[in-house]
């Protein structure tokens, strides 16, 4: 079965968590909304008429399944691609990690927009101004804390947040850390002096065969100012 | 087995979402926090020593399961309690829908807090305006309205969201309309008026005899100022 993913095709954004699954699976894939057509494809699906529409992008087709929420889709193909542990307790932890990282991203976003994501950044970026600084000194250490914190005490062997084997939320650690030194450099250097398993994790993520293949490929979009990532200097802070 | 659940004593919060389950389940839980020392005991499991400890309440204890994250804890609770199709594709998609209704919730909080959760109201207040303003135009409609065409377009019988049986999902819709009546009540006056399929889930799960119970009880807080839906008359718009 090849899957479809439908996502906004000039960004990396949360289709990009289910991109790197896709790519470490070695599953065969079509990114829909980046072929010709593909975005009116979306919108038709999205819109149009199935009883079961996502609320926004991304969402995956898998056969007859058609799955919102980016989480939601890992969940599916962590259980269906040895992304995530078999048993109910590791298969919830997992989640758990995903959702965490799914509200660290969600933090990340209202960054630059504070107000609404119906008005330009320009519109908004004195709120952005203040949120950003609380973003940069209180809550990203907070997270990447949680996140070190949990790198440190587990007890399964292994070099990933589950234990031995890699999962889902690895690959969307890596991606907050390939994010934020985008987006914030000169903060993440700071951050990152403090989290070294974080970073040895994302490079032992970077280093996968697959993933590696995929950061080389014109399949990885570049970072830029339309996605959730988007690197604005008066943000970013030393 | 008894379920301990771990959330702020003195809200509805997040956890309502989870009491809700429990409730309409029939589970036997104690709600850990609202008993004398029951704080720093939640704050001991998150910040303590357990290798698999939360980011943030709520969190549940089941057993020797210790989830986090509020949908998850629902995806466990569902699969446990009836509260969601057991089949995969039911089972996603209600999921899905309540990863959908986080966002939303997430959207409420933030009308009051766009800036930061670290600072009063008061100090991000003008920011608030703002805030809400879009979130009452543009956000809620949005959101309702997708659930409304969710349940208008469902292929299968009955009358919740999944079809003939209750989920968790139904459960959190139910909450979404209780909490933006109390912190919204001019702009839900209006929103209700389009939403007929919504409003009429609402009073189906208001009228479920052990939700109806635990409404009447003590064990549901009152909305206040505290938690997520707030009622700030100068945020609410007619």
């Amino acid at each position: 079965m090849r899957y479809e993913l439908y996502y906004w095709p000039e960004i990396q954004g949360r289709g990009e968590l289910v991109r790197l699954a896709l790519e470490e699976a070695g599953a065969p894939y079509v990114d829909v909304a980046r072929g010709k057509g593909g975005v009116a494809a979306m919108m038709r699906l999205m819109g149009g008429g199935g009883a079961r529409a996502a609320f926004a992008p991304p969402f995956l087709k898998a056969g007859k399944l058609l799955i919102g929420q980016t989480a939601n889709i890992l969940l599916y193909l962590g259980a269906r691609h040895g992304l995530a542990p078999e048993a109910d307790a590791g298969r919830l932890w997992v989640h758990q990690l995903q959702l965490t990282i799914a509200d660290f991203l969600q933090e990340v976003h209202d960054t630059h927009h504070p107000i609404s994501g119906n008005l330009y950044y320009e519109d908004q970026h004195r709120e952005a101004g203040r949120r950003a600084a609380d973003f940069l000194a209180s809550r990203a250490p907070k997270y990447f804390g949680y996140f070190e914190t949990v790198l440190a005490r587990k007890k399964a062997k292994g070099a990933w947040l589950a234990g031995g084997r890699i999962s889902y939320a690895d690959l969307s650690l890596f991606q907050m850390v390939e994010g934020l030194r985008y987006a914030f450099p000169r903060a993440m250097a700071r951050l990152e002096r403090r989290h070294r398993r974080i970073v040895a994790l994302h490079d032992r993520v970077a280093r996968r065969p697959r993933i590696a293949a995929y950061l080389a490929s014109p399949r990885r979009i570049a970072f830029n100012e339309q996605g959730i990532f988007r690197r604005y200097r008066e943000l970013d802070s030393a």
